[in-house]
């Protein structure tokens, strides 16, 4: 099978011009098949704060109500997303912006509302992504820039977190092509002692995800995103990588940087 | 040759929420291959305003500043498109939001400064058109809804008029198919009596314009879309209608409602 790369930025990248520049030339530098998601970073706080829409969180979750979903939908699937393609194309890269909502590419429900409404929130439909209109871009050299928006089929766009949508993505195409999900993060790897930046844990699989849970040896914070790329690694995905930006394109070799989970 | 409808709306459709629905509704009924490419309205505006981004015009022309045309990406790029998009899937009708950067569909240059520097406002390279790109998209059932945003290929995204973009696109895809470039207006078509709103000239060709003009029937304001309508037909496009909009389903019939360009 072909490879097919799916790459996913955050804030720490999207929200600093000279990151987002410097990535954006290591991205478009990448021959292979590739997919770009993007996460929202502070840009919509920052234009939300001046439009007199305030950022609620509760549990430390944010709420997407009516004014926040107009907002991130202009944030995320205008500005943000139109300014990352139109700088690829400037690259050389036939960039092509869409949200799951654009060919009812990644179908979602409204997340139900139980102890907390979480609002206009997404939770994919993995089985109804539309893998075939994505590979029919990819075969036609179109390269997918996502932006961490998807809808519920009928007539509500809504927000949805963009390491999720990278999973799914990669799910979903894992029986067309050979992937690797890599997750720019804003630490080297998954580190065995947070306190130590460079001690990075090369490999994570079954068994020594395991290990690392009895030693306790990993944080909180990292702990769910081992867990999806586990996940990932069941339903099909080849490998995933989760390492800096940085580091990005030696990631693209079998030289892997960070730590790769399989 | 297959029909291609391609279909302009502007500020009095998406402006008002009744019309907008009643819109859609028509739109997505229509069983025919088609293109929606919509304006901006006054939302832009009113964001605008709201984020101390003063609107500025000369001899009654928009100035995209560089603050201006980050705002109107996001709204009409992101809030505008997408919601038109999330609202034709939800009608069963599967809408692909694009701008003229995605997948570099239109190119443009940014006008050149003369007298007035119109800031960042793009003239489309009509020949450099992506045709194969947009009927690759239309074989695959997608309906490509445009916002009225271009790009310079150099990393720019540039504000764009939406009739323009209408007419570009039917003239580019007039080889492949047969078309009918259709202007939603806010009166009934072209009035050969501005003061008669039933008075619409049925049927305008060059014979019928050269006469038109020089009884000099026709008002200052619908000359420029009758002189673009009738380039296009020069340039291949089978018709133009300029018509209202609640008479669009019967414009897809060959009832013709509105002004026929021929």
């Amino acid at each position: 099978m072909e490879k097919l790369f799916i790459i996913k930025i955050g804030g720490n990248i999207i929200d600093n011009e000279n990151n987002l520049i410097s990535f954006l030339k290591d991205f478009s530098s990448i021959n292979e098949k590739k997919i770009l998601v993007h996460g929202g970073g502070k840009i919509a706080t920052q234009i939300g704060d001046k439009l007199g829409i305030q950022s609620k969180y509760l549990d430390g979750r944010r709420i997407t109500d009516k004014e926040t979903i107009d907002l991130v939908t202009m944030v995320y699937g205008g500005l943000i997303n139109k300014k990352i393609v139109t700088r690829l194309q400037g690259l050389g890269c036939n960039a092509i912006g869409l949200t799951g909502a654009d060919a009812n590419l990644i179908p979602a429900n409204k997340r139900p509302v139980k102890d907390i409404d979480y609002g206009f929130v997404g939770d994919i439909e993995t089985g109804k992504l539309k893998a075939e209109s994505i590979k029919l871009l990819l075969e036609d050299k179109m390269i997918p820039v996502f932006a961490p928006l998807t809808h519920d089929g009928h007539g509500q766009i809504l927000n949805t977190n963009a390491d999720t949508i990278a999973s799914a993505l990669a799910v979903s195409l894992s029986g067309e092509y050979e992937i690797r999900l890599i997750y720019c993060f804003e630490k080297k790897g998954v580190l065995e002692n947070v306190k130590n930046e460079n001690d990075v844990v090369p490999l994570i699989n079954k068994t020594i995800y395991q290990r690392l849970t009895e030693e306790k040896a990993l944080s909180d914070g990292i702990i769910p995103k081992v867990d999806n790329a586990l996940d990932a690694i069941a339903k099909g995905v080849r490998e995933v990588v989760i390492g800096h930006a940085d580091d990005l394109l030696q990631n693209i070799t079998d030289h892997i940087k960070g730590t790769l989970i399989q």
